[in-house]
């Protein structure tokens, strides 16, 4: 195990407390962040969803303010690399109860950009179907917490044969795939699942939305069923750190890559949002 | 943060890296057991969830036999406290996917005996009806995963003025407490929630279960609606700390310990399963 540049509550150090709360309870929350020449790519979109998740859990963030010094810090020589910063509610005592739990704990790192094949935003990718699927907790949906199991199963099931996989509600519904959020296409009509009930609020698919509007493309939020997704006429899959890979086949079926997921790419190129890959 | 006795893989430190997939993404199992004049108490029924659990995440625990070396090692000189033992997948890479990722991490950590007040056991406990509820899913039901993000934000709806608080699911039916199970007893027969979509497969509720079946009491495992526990003769609490507890108080509505608890109680303590507390 290489140790990647770290920095924890603003130490030089790759280790946290077994007490910490992030490692007993995955009581914290997260963000994957795009670096690009020594710059944290959407920060301000993360540092607001960071915020909003912190909040919902009752863990007192730090500042964007101090965060951003220290992520400079950390990235100032990177090319092109991946920033997470993980925010917990810190070290406690055994127990539930956050009760003299005040200090939340940061921790950033520095890991290599991913060898994700440059022909995947190109020509697409190849995603099957999970079987693990997503609970439902309004309490929990939208944020992007550290109680991440779902997604680790989720992602057990392939080896290298996808790029990704497709997760279904407890109703059978697609909510998202592992590690990025789900558009569909249909009679010219984008289409995205809430994030409400389960799955997160990406960071590319509020980039995604936004290059909807100024496009004057119609896309409605809400369910997407199995038989949506299988009838779709184009499907693409955003986050951070992909930008957008549009689906070329999910398990036996294909599908062709269109204007519209073609115009989004543009559209968040141009936008800045995203450097190609 | 005062820090406890702490065994890292063996060593005798209180840090786990930043990479650690238990700290990352609560990608571990974890049981919590009562140490007794140095000895953990009912290791064997531990130490089978814990694998169970680890099994169903893919995680290749250690042995028992090398848990219970360092436990003892750890426990000795303790006449009453808590240990928790923790194995996470490991330290890895950055994502999802769990290739790579090899060697386990187990901590084990001993933390004083909670300071539960003497006549919880005797006059019972006050408990409240939680808002946040339980998430269904059947991969990770049963099993004391480090997700536990549900039981903190439930623990956080009190301060002190209970002692536990009941959760249900999705669909309303009481399925446990935030760090406890639940039976019920109305007409003579009890009942406890089964684990299968959510909660966990108590250690205490199962030398409860195995009580029942010595008294000859009938003990159904299925669902207990909101209107069961309200009209319930009597309630109690279990888990591997506390032993159980009578419920003498939910919200507003006040029940009476009657017989069957009191039965169960003395099973459990006859069994030297618990010692009195």
């Amino acid at each position: 195990m290489n140790e990647v540049p770290t920095l924890v509550n603003g130490d030089p150090i790759t280790s946290v407390s077994v007490t910490d709360r992030g490692f007993q309870y995955g009581d914290g929350v997260f963000e994957t962040i795009a670096i690009y020449r020594g710059a944290p790519l959407l920060w301000d979109r993360h540092m607001a969803r960071l915020m909003r998740g912190a909040e919902r859990l009752g863990i007192a963030a730090p500042s964007p303010s101090l965060l951003v010094t220290e992520a400079k810090r950390l990235c100032a020589d990177a090319q092109r690399a991946v920033l997470k910063v993980v925010v917990t509610r810190g070290a406690g005592a055994r127990g539930y109860a956050t009760h003299g739990t005040t200090t939340p704990t940061r921790v950033l790192t520095l890991s290599p950009w991913p060898d994700y094949p440059e022909h995947y935003a190109r020509i697409g990718v190849s995603v099957r179907i999970c079987e693990t699927t997503l609970a439902s907790n309004p309490r929990l949906a939208g944020i992007k917490h550290l109680n991440r199991l779902e997604q680790v199963l989720a992602r057990a099931e392939w080896g290298s044969e996808h790029a990704e996989g497709l997760m279904c509600d407890q109703q059978g519904n697609v909510v998202a795939a592992t590690m990025s959020n789900i558009f569909v296409v249909a009679g010219g009509i984008l289409r995205t699942p809430d994030v409400t009930a389960c799955g997160v609020e990406g960071i590319m698919r509020s980039v995604v939305l936004d290059a909807t509007r100024q496009l004057k493309l119609q896309c409605d939020i809400g369910p997407i069923a199995r038989a949506d997704v299988a009838a779709a006429a184009e499907i693409f899959l955003s986050n951070s750190l992909i930008g957008v890979w549009p689906v070329r086949q999910i398990d036996d079926t294909e599908y062709t890559i269109g204007p519209i997921t073609r115009h989004i790419q543009e559209a968040i190129r141009e936008a800045h949002c995203f450097d190609r890959h």
